[in-house]
């Protein structure tokens, strides 16, 4: 045994940390019952392994992962791997080759660990847990749509309630500028439309500046922001992406008519591979994402998918009631034990005899007693 | 998009595999019902990260896992990191550094992903889940027994029946040979044992040789061995061994008369840090191990522990009931799809209107279809 180093333990990496009793049981029951509700709407769970190869996970979306992942040499074939940073490349890596043959729209599920370089000053965690569907093989507003609404139901199903989708469409502004309304200063004009500096895309915006702030204007609530956008006079391609966006929260809207919807047309930033509507979810008085998602093409099939964070939805989510700890003194009989867990009680086992079992189960964190043949609660 | 590598995706790394739909979602349930058993038993989850200093990692217990640890450096602090090969070592340190101040026994559980630079020829697999306990701070028969049970009870909640345990006592053989019992072939000797080769045993065996063909005839089950073992003539430490697994095999046969026990006193291989009792879990007729563990010393105290290997209690459990597959034609009211859902059906929505649903149905793997207000068998 090395005693020093267990007895002057060195500090975990920045960014990586234990999670203890009762976060740990906590946050595996919130992926329990989000993944059950994955599952009732007919998405089937895959497993990717954590490493694989670094040019099947940095393909297509997986593009975007790339300096945020761990690599390292694998001595079997001596060709670089890479720790998953993220989930959905592999998924999509999937849907392309082992089930590229199942029916479409093809629904998957997935829950597991992903580990990042580095952490921001934001978010310094380094492994990261994710929960996740992907819909492959839809152009619809009903896909996008039903994306959103499963991701809503699951995180109810964890009691998380008042809760607020941040919808955006973040091919609109780059098409718009890009394709006619003259040069811009990009980096300005991105930091601009990021701060929603009115005067910044004013000044940086050429062109495209009236446009731009109109967009900007048009943000907020769905049902301000969807007849304005309809109103605006844009060329064809970004009035066919408003149109799906309002058909999008229309059908949403069916669903859901208490859900607040929210609208921030002209963000765009951190979504490096969508090509449609992509959403964003909170909770209400919250700034953290319990989830984020959108469209995006998977090896050139429409696609979209929400990713859940489950540490963050477990540190928002109302506590589940986790079993009471009943002390189990030695000699007790095993069924009087087995029917006390059938009662949704945790047993403690009295390993030997104790002269004081009150006592001893005060010692050990017990809510519960039992004796003389009863569950006693102490006081 | 990177089409080329997703059209032609690399192997994923030998050892390394996607699971599919259904193995990812029985293997979940198979780790769901095993830690709720568990915690049933009043062992809490932790969930240690996938990454640490591979100071701490290697320390204690997992000085056995250095070999098999991929390691990257950290970008941060410019130090070595491991990917956890296996996580025993990693609940001892939390034992010994952030929970040093919890009530003994100490009972903790976890359930997660370790990963090995190599497999072998038996192993292949490089990524393994485990699902296990920890009982520190007891030194005891009924502490040694309990995790035994306790496992025992988790592999039934996944519908595993006929167990078998195989019990070892690694410490004996080695204490024998080095304690007094003269000069002996050190490495033939192991091979000997290992392959209960009596014939190479009284020829490498030295003066030892008579003990230890005594222990190789003592091996089976507990009903045969525990008396021959008992009447051996042994030097003290290794009676009190022996005395120790007779007790420990009461403990056993008073809660599970039809446990099958076998003991196998001359195995030594494969337990580097073990102190005490060890055991293997199989299934009848089965040569894959369902869980393994043992005693051993956790920064000074004395602790035992089991890990389940999921993957293997998957492939040899029988199969839960699944949601059936309900195919909901494009309009069905949102109410009727929930309560297909309360009534553990997975609905797979329509997303636009189809003029065949049965056969839409069929075509998306559904064994349902909702029609007229109804759930229908597709025929």
């Amino acid at each position: 045994m090395n005693d020093t180093a267990l007895t002057h333990p060195a500090l975990l990496p920045v960014g990586l940390r234990d999670i203890l009793p009762p976060e740990a049981e906590l946050e595996a029951r919130s992926v329990e019952a989000i993944m059950d509700c994955f599952a009732a709407h007919g998405y089937e769970r895959v497993k990717p392994p954590l490493l694989e190869f670094e040019d099947s996970l940095f393909a297509g979306s997986g593009a975007a992962t790339a300096e945020q992942t761990f690599r390292l040499m694998d001595p079997e074939s001596q060709r670089m791997m890479g720790l998953r940073a993220d989930t959905t490349p592999q998924i999509a890596r999937l849907a392309a080759t082992r089930l590229s043959a199942s029916p479409r729209p093809l629904r998957l599920a997935y829950a597991g660990q992903c580990l990042r370089v580095r952490g921001t000053d934001l978010e310094p965690e380094r492994q990261i847990a994710q929960a996740g569907i992907e819909l492959i093989g839809l152009d619809a507003a009903t896909a996008d749509a039903e994306i959103i609404l499963t991701a809503i139901e699951a995180l109810e199903a964890v009691g998380l309630t008042q809760l607020s989708v941040d919808l955006t469409v973040p091919r609109l502004v780059p098409d718009l500028v890009d394709a006619k309304l003259g040069p811009v200063q990009p980096a300005a004009l991105s930091r601009a439309l990021d701060r929603k500096d009115s005067a910044g895309v004013a000044e940086h915006g050429g062109a495209a500046a009236p446009v731009l702030l109109a967009l900007l204007e048009a943000s907020g609530l769905v049902e301000r922001a969807i007849p304005l956008l309809l109103a605006m006079d844009l060329p064809a391609p970004a009035k066919a992406q408003i149109a799906r966006l309002a058909e999008t929260v229309d059908v949403l809207r069916a669903a859901r008519p208490e859900l607040q919807l929210t609208i921030d047309p002209v963000e765009f930033r951190g979504y490096q591979y969508h090509t449609g509507i992509c959403m964003t979810v909170f909770a209400a008085g919250e700034q953290a994402e319990l989830g984020r998602g959108g469209r995006y093409l998977c090896d050139n099939e429409p696609a979209t998918g929400i990713t859940l964070y489950p540490d963050t939805i477990t540190r928002l989510a109302p506590q589940p009631k986790l079993r009471p700890r009943l002390y189990v003194p030695f000699g007790t009989k095993a069924q009087d034990a087995a029917a006390a867990r059938a009662k949704h009680f945790a047993t403690i086992n009295g390993l030997a005899p104790h002269p004081d079992p009150r006592a001893e189960a005060r010692r050990l964190g017990c809510s519960h007693v039992f004796s003389d043949g009863q569950i006693v609660p102490l006081a």
